[in-house]
């Protein structure tokens, strides 16, 4: 078949014309490709939204059944076409956006089998991250690494920090219930544990909420801890912002093994030493 | 007409004076003047929101209306006054300020036409955000700058952050959607998806709140999230922030194109080489 | 008359001693008078406190009404002996502290006069502040001065944040009033704007929450402003604590002039060139 | 007896073995205990937990009764060989960790004389902190290290901030007790302050809120300051943070005297001079 590599393993001009196309954004019509996309994505999602809302389902309930199924066919024939293009299906198939991307069309043929499956349709929003490959123009690879490096970096310290903040949370929370009974609300330790999480993080719904003295001088305890708490994550993060910068990496994806990263005057893949598709 | 440019490009003396008053801040007529119309701004924005009040429009209606008049006719007066004594017009009518000033005065003059217009007064709350102007008497032109490049720095890795977090918001609402259902209040993805937003944002007006085990769990997951994603855009705020602040500059504004940010040695604009007025 | 100042300056021994026990930290006899009169203002607290629970008053009434007389009769001794001690009285009686500890007396004998006078006792919490120069035993003084600097010099990007975010909040709460209307409760632009405080702190009562769908839409962007917004005043201030700390100094305030903030090696005020009293 | 020490100051190997694996987590067996011990915990609080639901009590009480003994003599049997395993059990026993071991398993033994006792066992949530052992696989030693020493090191900062925010909260739930009275909810001072705290903190939980208009102006600039003093120990911590890290530590705990924090490179205990063990 047409589609095999040839010999010197470079990949078909067809295949690498459409490669460039749906899965970087250094060219025009790859950029093109990406926002089109963003705009059926999003599309997509407010039409699963809009079916929610009972008013609307009742009157233009048949337009958003025949735009979901529009959606679901356009989507379709876009997972096709990203299998027939990278070299090696499986690699993408088993890759995060290649299992959002089928998540994203199968509910739509479930519910053939099984009415009410559509409602896993709302899973369509995690295509909404591909705006970070389309984002990736220019500076905002750089920065959406930093973030994400700097979450990493901070890890270890994220991990000890939400330790504490859990052990914290379940004798605060057991507390509450031996200090305030079920009178309050406080009708478990789960109960509590929950109330204690609602008013550590500063959310505070009042569905639940002390009534005794003592229990309203715990609680002023755990909301003044909760306030100073919360300088532990911003002072992590603000901490690993504030490091040196790595330096800059281009938009492309290896049509061999998807690794993404490449640095800008790269040729070959750092993964798998397949040749990259020259920027344009 | 003698408001015409003379031949070598200055403009005729009144109009250089009346200049300094009213656009720039470095001259004591000028403070005086940027101080008076501060207190006549707040002033009619005072007016604005106490006739908005039933019980006071009940008893104070008339006298209301007539300051309403007055405001309006003293900051049409101040337009004018603008409009006359820069070279061109229109440079200053197209931009920020001058569509401000305008709002501001437009809906007065509505109102004899179409009754109910006056709401839209409240625009004029706008323009207390000339009070930069007026702070810009010494050292505040260069904090406000320092907090706007700040942010203007940082406006990539926010755009990245809001993104991740509209997704996580219409997820955890579609989630929320499915597990607790149109008896607590969770009636439609829109409606999950707003909660979403005022839990995670530890706002938590407590008018939708989860009922179910599985409900409150997630709740619990997505506060401790929101939580910690705030640290997010402070850390990003803070490591611009203590980097090292540009040079200073004085509170000019070309007479020619309106530009501003001028350094204290300049004579000339540098965007239209436009003669400055002289620092007093 | 024996409290003069002698002709060479320094005051008699008598009111040296006294001006070092109730106005300076220093020294042994000064940190147990400190001491004694941090538990003297905070028994006094509590006992306004629980004075204004009715409960407690109805049974202990008496009991309250007794301690109130004999905390204001050692709290009046105490301010005539610092009038004594000094040899400016009027600088101690019009400075901060000498105001405080007027206030915190007064409203006793007031209630002789106008019955119900006692409420205004709660100034004497103000008295706590003076939990500060207690706490000036070793190195607190230094930190307060670095808190407090870091926020003096920050104060001016602090204007210029507060007046954009009343200027957002007079904005949004003007919208909301006109998109709500007085059915959700929005009945006026102060209560709106009100509203608008309440959700862009991440308070949220609840008392006050949008019921339209144009209304979540604008409160879901407030939130998420709200939200970011903080970050602005995080990044200020640490920005301002990660530079350098100033140098030193002792608890010392000057016998003459009040002046505080003394060199740890200083033998005369910086201020009024009075001779300090020896560090022990 | 066996367990004494030898005269040239070595344990017995037995006692050497045991303690390396109960009280160390750098060798596989000690790892493999600690997973084991964390296991346990966390099934031990869900027990608890699960007990104080109403619901799951009345049909699954038995079983939850056993397992709540079952727990019980599994950590009595491990507390008894950590008391065996070191040389000065006392010394174990009144650590932090042993009190919080011994409080563990007291409450069911308690409930054999006192019914209802049971309901202390929630302690066992303490236990939880032992993941921070578990975790000192490798880094996170240095990391929950960084974070305890940031918030030491900023611990004059933090009592000073705090003492200014509970003399602002007293003042402010004495003026709101004033200005709004019983009939909005602030029936006393206690309850005002308890207010105070809930609004500074952004909690908000709604059930007092303010209806007066002067009590909404003075809730507003609560609001506005307690947005703003987040920034406050945020900032601090920051600062603390972003200085540069202290070396490296391992996981070994003295055998003698309880010691922790020995460097990678350390023989001796630096508190007693007790051998290490070795590490493996």
């Amino acid at each position: 078949m047409a589609d095999q590599p040839s010999a010197n393993g470079t990949p078909p001009p067809w295949r690498h014309r459409i490669h460039e196309i749906i899965f970087e954004a250094d060219t025009p019509a790859g950029k093109a490709f990406d926002l089109a996309l963003l705009v059926l994505i999003i599309g997509s999602v407010v039409a699963v939204m809009l079916e929610s809302v009972p008013a609307i389902r009742a009157t233009h309930g048949r337009e958003l059944y025949l735009a979901e199924w529009a959606f679901t066919i356009v989507f379709t024939i876009e997972y096709i076409v990203r299998l027939a293009s990278v070299r090696r299906p499986m690699t993408y198939a088993r890759s995060m956006f290649g299992i959002v991307d089928l998540l994203a069309i199968l509910p739509t043929y479930l519910s053939l089998l099984i009415p009410g499956a559509q409602s896993l349709l709302v899973i369509r929003a995690l295509r909404l991250l591909r705006v970070f490959r389309i984002l990736k123009l220019g500076r905002y690879v750089d920065e959406s690494q930093v973030l994400v490096s700097a979450l990493i970096a901070s890890r270890q310290k994220i991990i000890v920090f939400l330790t504490a903040v859990v052990t914290l949370v379940l004798l605060v929370g057991a507390a509450m219930y031996l200090i305030e009974g079920a009178d309050s609300g406080f009708t478990s330790i789960p109960q509590s544990t929950y109330w204690a999480i609602v008013t550590m993080t500063t959310v505070g719904y009042g569905d639940i909420a002390p009534q005794t003295v003592p229990g309203k001088m715990l609680a002023s305890v755990v909301m003044v801890l909760g306030y100073g708490i919360i300088a532990v994550p911003t002072g992590i993060v603000t901490a690993e912002l504030t490091r040196p910068r790595p330096a800059r990496s281009n938009t492309q994806v290896c049509p061999h093994c998807m690794a993404e990263g490449h640095a800008n005057d790269a040729t070959y893949c750092r993964k798998c030493s397949e040749r990259l598709n020259p920027e344009s």
